[in-house]
């Protein structure tokens, strides 16, 4: 299920070193090499999937690791220092998809992003 | 489930009036009022959930509405003008989460921005 070519497949086989935060059969979770805040990290998954508009909403596996990856942020993000807890804290998620999203890499990732903000604001 | 001055909740009970491209028995997608770029969606749970953080990963429904919000995104982009094909194209999606992530409306919602863009890169 891996690219040969693909640096975040290079990383989940070990192959590249990454500062791993959290891994288990599915994803693995490191800090961004080129970190755009204070925290950023990449939620990974381990299957090679190009983009988000690769997961299919009538695939059920693809829908559950993208709720997967959703609802291990929170807890990422506290371990990191950054939880959201009794109206204070917080962080942010992105995923990009295709060029004129901004998307970088094509292996499905997304971006947990925490600490001062020069990123703008989104709405 | 619905909460009584949460203005999300109020558009999803038809109380106030949303620029609706979605509806299914979970969520409605509509457009933003105030719009960050060119295509601006929120994505919105009817339940009135507040943040990412109040999903729980041991929470199969949360994990499987958060799956079901991701995994529309590409389908809404393209409906809309914005979708990847061909290594062309995209979106991106954005969660914020508390007063560090900039989130601006307490009751859970998802952007889906696309077009020329002014946001920022974000890694």
């Amino acid at each position: 299920m891996s690219h040969e070519n693909c640096i975040f497949c290079k990383i989940a086989a070990g192959q590249i070193p990454g500062k791993r935060v959290f891994e288990d059969d599915q994803l693995i979770v490191i800090h961004d090499i080129n970190p755009a805040a204070k925290l950023h990290l990449l939620v990974i998954p381990k299957r090679h999937i190009e983009t988000l508009a690769d997961c299919l909403p009538e695939n059920p596996a693809d829908q559950a690791l993208l709720g997967r990856m959703l609802a291990l942020a929170p807890n990422l993000a506290r371990e990191q220092g950054h939880g959201y807890a009794d109206g204070a804290g917080g962080f942010r998620v992105v995923i990009n998809t295709g060029p004129d999203g901004g998307q970088e890499v094509y292996h499905l990732h997304m971006h947990v992003l925490a600490g001062p903000r020069p990123w703008k604001r989104m709405g």
